[in-house]
């Protein structure tokens, strides 16, 4: 008799942005005049640039000819990418990789669901809250979770609480962890840490002999000095960490999906009798398994993104989705509102005001504004009181969404 | 202190496709002036046919403005798609799909790969021998297969051999398994298997209350009547199989990467107290946090697969790699070797001649032919002394090649 993976029968079944969508479509069929405004899920707006386009095509056509057709691509990505992924990403930042370090793959998504697979069961797993739901839950299925507590919280992940009260910035765990995913720019709360703090953790993970997944999907948003783009600017990162990074929010690929991540040569794991193991040659290992490369074009239409036109135009879409968040920061904190991020991210980590609970706060911005956000108790226990607001809708409708909550009261 | 997946170490090291390259870069550098002919891999080497060209490109274009801009795509693939797949590949076999049944993803080898995560560590996992290396492999690095015998099996595995004693026809297994993989028209065999004989094993699952994982992806290239295209084609399926279907091999996406996989609603697994769960639900709940669908330019590509135009194509691409086939199948038995498969799939499975084995085969037609060809005993014990040729490269080429075998004694 087949039997399931029972660990999936421990996840929490309303996943939040179904929850949000039940309550969104109720509201509208009760009240099918409202122009609703969404301003939840991080998903981007603006169509994909001209040299993007344009490179997009150049791989389309080389497939219908018999010379420049590509069968199965090199399982890491096309070297023609992957330089450019170098040469631009990294060696500006004085950071320096080898080709075999790189692994352009189908999104950040999937990777840092995946990457745990080549990781043994008895590593205790740390993740900061609230918290991207991609980390926790691939470990809840995969075993690593156990049950979830009254407290909202996995009994077999630590959570490290990111608040007002701490400045969202996570302290060192008080007990050893084995794996820790770190997200910065910040999804959810669009904070940062600076180099000075992203060190503290990559001095405990050597020290501790851990491994951080370090995820810089939002990196293009930095504006600030001070602030890494990569963890491997801090010195020693590359014998502990992993990085993930994605063209999706970028260069608006959510829907082209085309992300990288970098493995190490240097970082090692080890068996239970002490011996260590090349992370990036496991991590291989597994892609010549389940994984067949990233469509050509695809590939071909990332390349172009690293093109002097290309870059320019991905600063543009980055600044338009800046511009948004600034009138989001001004507008709420006008109304008196605490709020968080947005400075180096796309997000607005908004507190709600007068003790309101998450559920709350989005039941009154979508009855009084027709506007809808990420209650940030779906990110994690942390998360209650808080809601996130993104900048990635047009000027237009962010304008909008602003003017009808500045005529709220709370 | 990180600890490895110690599954991972199981694993024999030296992939097979690795070992050809090898030897193939070996041989080309002491013997720079030959002209090596490539038939191990099964890669197409056709371009995408026009239909497919205009339709990818018509995506590309959409995804530049804003209007028809795609971000986030839903996580089963777009209903245009899902649409086309049922109406063509499944309504005119009388089978009756739900769209929700339907899963778009970017591979038959990730899907196949990822497939077991959704059921539980103690299920017994049966697979022919010899056997596509992937459904072995992610079962033993999930940790189901156990340790490598010296007869070549992974001790935690049931193996059905297939060899031209049972005229490649897998035997039921004697003692209980709860997920078979049948692969058919099979790869590496290309045997295939009648109405008739794959009956017994859905009549087998029900009585067992197992699951089979179907895996058609070689399903355009049956000519003969009284072969199934689709597992579903035999009563009772739905509440027994998993289907997984490409693009790969039909229109050459093996560069461009499409597939499907077809779960039943009816399908249940079981949990340990015997309570039934919807494995269509678990397959969506894992999409939903480790997978965010298919480049949408990649999806409107594979939706002109089914346009007249494009129907036509892909048969046409389908006799020419045939013809490929016959020209294999005549040769060889011309040769008076004794040859297999070839008639209903692209790739022929040579028993070698004068108790050679696989390698010592192999090391013969790259020596004395430049011919590369893959050894049988790499897809499993059973497959010693067997060798797959793949019908995949030009008519010139495989002319070419059959020529120089031709010369050669045996």
């Amino acid at each position: 008799m087949v039997q399931i993976n029972e660990n999936y029968l421990l996840l929490k079944s309303n996943y939040i942005f179904a929850e949000i969508d039940n309550r969104v479509e109720k509201y509208e069929k009760e009240n099918p005049d409202a122009e609703i405004i969404r301003m939840g899920i991080g998903d981007v707006t603006k169509p994909l640039t001209k040299a993007v386009i344009d490179g997009f095509k150049q791989g389309v056509d080389e497939m219908g000819h018999a010379e420049t057709f590509k069968g199965y691509g090199p399982y890491r990505g096309y070297d023609f990418l992957i330089e450019e992924i170098i040469k631009n990403d990294y060696t500006p930042l004085g950071i320096q990789l080898d080709s075999e370090e790189v692994f352009v793959s189908d999104g950040a998504k999937p990777d840092t669901g995946n990457i745990q697979e080549i990781f043994g069961m008895d590593n205790v797993v740390a993740v900061t809250d609230p918290v991207y739901p991609v980390y926790v839950e691939s470990n809840i299925m995969a075993g690593r979770g156990g049950q979830m507590g009254e407290d909202g919280r996995y009994q077999g992940l630590v959570y490290l609480p990111c608040t007002k009260e701490n400045d969202f910035i996570p302290e060192l765990p008080k007990t050893p962890v084995d794996l820790i995913y770190l997200c910065y720019p910040n999804n959810p709360t669009g904070t940062v840490l600076t180099k000075e703090q992203l060190a503290k953790w990559v001095e405990y993970a050597r020290e501790n002999k851990s491994i951080i997944l370090f995820d810089a999907a939002y990196e293009a948003y930095i504006q600030e000095d001070n602030i890494p783009h990569s963890i491997y600017e801090i010195e020693g990162a590359k014998e502990v960490a992993i990085e993930f990074r994605s063209f999706s929010k970028n260069a608006g690929f959510t829907g082209t999906r085309c992300a990288y991540t970098i493995v190490p040569k240097e970082l090692m794991g080890f068996d239970t009798s002490g011996n260590s193991y090349s992370l990036n040659e496991l991590w291989f290992r597994r892609l010549t398994t389940k994984f067949n490369g990233v469509s050509y074009p695809v590939q071909a239409a990332a390349k172009a993104i690293y093109s002097a036109e290309g870059q320019e135009e991905i600063k543009e879409l980055v600044s338009y989705y800046m511009k948004n968040a600034a009138i989001i920061r001004e507008s709420l904190a006008e109304l008196g509102l605490n709020i968080y991020g947005g400075i180096n991210s796309p997000y607005i980590w908004v507190k709600t005001p007068n003790n309101m609970d998450s559920w709350e706060f989005f039941d009154l911005l979508l009855n009084k504004a027709h506007v809808v956000g990420t209650p940030g108790v779906g990110f994690g226990p942390s998360g209650e009181g808080y809601f996130r607001i993104t900048a990635f809708n047009t000027l237009e409708n962010t304008k909008e969404a602003m003017d009808r909550i500045s005529g709220l009261s709370f």
